[in-house]
């Protein structure tokens, strides 16, 4: 099956449109198992054993577990192979170089680890993406219109058709989605571009970081945020669900996180 | 020193110009070191060794040492431990997430491995940046004019005062430029890109991509590649030193290689 297919299919068996990402910082890690062999490891264990019924999928920041090196990777490496086979994974890695670079890239993603979906940025081009894409049952989410304030600096340029630059990669994105694996990240915390993105390419699944932590509302992701093939966005939040507790109950604390969030985007769908 | 100093000053010393590029693909290893433990690292030993009085610095392509999931790292880690300390590395990395994110790359590239510099991609704005540009004596690399096909798909939109996208990245890294540690990936693909970069960012040194396999011509590289400070343009090559050949051999024909580029660049120099 695709991957927007599954994601399409568990959304509808489990309720929920969360998707848990794993942005494991080792400094806000609970006490308690900093001193385990490999913390990191550890810690993402507990959470998605706590998180694995109500999360969609889950979405793994590739730096975090870089920025520590060997353990790291030995972490990301065992998440993966312990990851539930009814949970997608999107590694958030926002990867792309000149194609026979980012086929390696892909390699990475897709046969090292495992991953079900990877994040990609735009900026060079189709035939950086094209070693992704061809991975036909992998999902493949373009960078779009970003939830960070710098979004705004090269994303909302104007181009001469008087449209901002985010716009022509949605449509773009469109035409480049011959394998139907290609979504696009949408921030929660720009509603119009959620909007006007939508309209340009109906069929793109969106992905769409920002509801927490960030602060983005959840009422233009919820009338904007499902594909015409009545995929639904899926809402990541981070620091919100992972570091809802310091303590030693993070893993529960991460449950209720993530189940008062599905809640919330139930509420905003009046459900 | 910071980055930028330290390759003007090395330039001047060895008279080289030549960046060489690890883009290390086990497939393509001479079949006498393929069994060995670590074969990439052994590669990378063979031509390190044969190259560093020719190189200007070396580029080291992550991507190629992902792919190998954990030997790629340790091979990485042991070819930073093992660099002679007068040979600056740039790490290709072609990364940028929302700011904290972008931290965790940056300290990926700077600590955990020790990069001097890195590549990194315009597409989420300054803030994406700031945590890569806040090591003020590591060289951060913005992509703007890349050297593949797909370089037109973004990077030449044109914007509504009439210019091409890449042009306007490059002015706004000239605003960014307060550490005095940005410069620019413009390939040698596009040589009138070269020109009207040079003119927008008098400032900015290059990382010029694209001489070798992908077939850029040197001309428009030498005459607007320094920089007003004097900094020369960084030319690389990858396959076309580290692929001269696939005998055991391989070491000796990269430096020869190397040296023949580092005698084209004077050539085109007219020295």
């Amino acid at each position: 099956m695709k991957f927007f297919e599954v994601i399409k299919e568990r959304a509808e068996t489990i309720g929920s449109w969360v998707c848990v990402g794993l942005d494991v910082n080792p400094e806000k890690i609970p006490a308690h198992i900093r001193f385990e062999e490999n913390p990191i490891l550890k810690f993402s264990q507990g959470i998605i054993e706590a998180t694995r019924e109500v999360a969609l999928c889950y979405k793994i920041n590739s730096a975090f577990f870089e920025a520590q090196g060997i353990w790291g990777i030995q972490a990301l490496e065992k998440i993966f192979v312990e990851m539930p086979e009814d949970v997608p994974v999107i590694l958030d890695a926002k990867r792309a170089d000149i194609a026979n670079t980012s086929e390696q890239y892909a390699r990475s993603a897709f046969e090292v680890f495992g991953a079900d979906a990877i994040t990609v940025n735009p900026y060079l081009g189709k035939d950086s993406l094209d070693p992704f894409l061809e991975y036909e049952f992998r999902g493949v989410f373009i960078l779009c219109a970003t939830s960070n304030p710098g979004a705004r600096d090269i994303q909302h340029l104007i181009l001469d058709d008087g449209r901002p630059l985010y716009e022509r990669v949605a449509q773009e994105a469109g035409q480049w989605n011959l394998n139907q694996n290609i979504g696009l990240v949408v921030g929660a915390t720009q509603p119009e571009a959620l909007q006007e993105i939508r309209q340009i390419a109906p069929d793109l699944p969106f992905l769409v970081p920002g509801v927490g932590a960030q602060g983005g509302a959840l009422e233009a992701v919820v009338r904007w945020g499902v594909s015409s093939d009545g995929v639904p966005p899926i809402i990541n939040s981070s620091r919100g669900i992972i570091y809802a507790s310091e303590g030693e109950n993070f893993a529960e604390a991460a449950r209720e996180a993530a189940l008062a969030l599905r809640d919330r985007i139930r509420e905003a769908q009046g459900l």
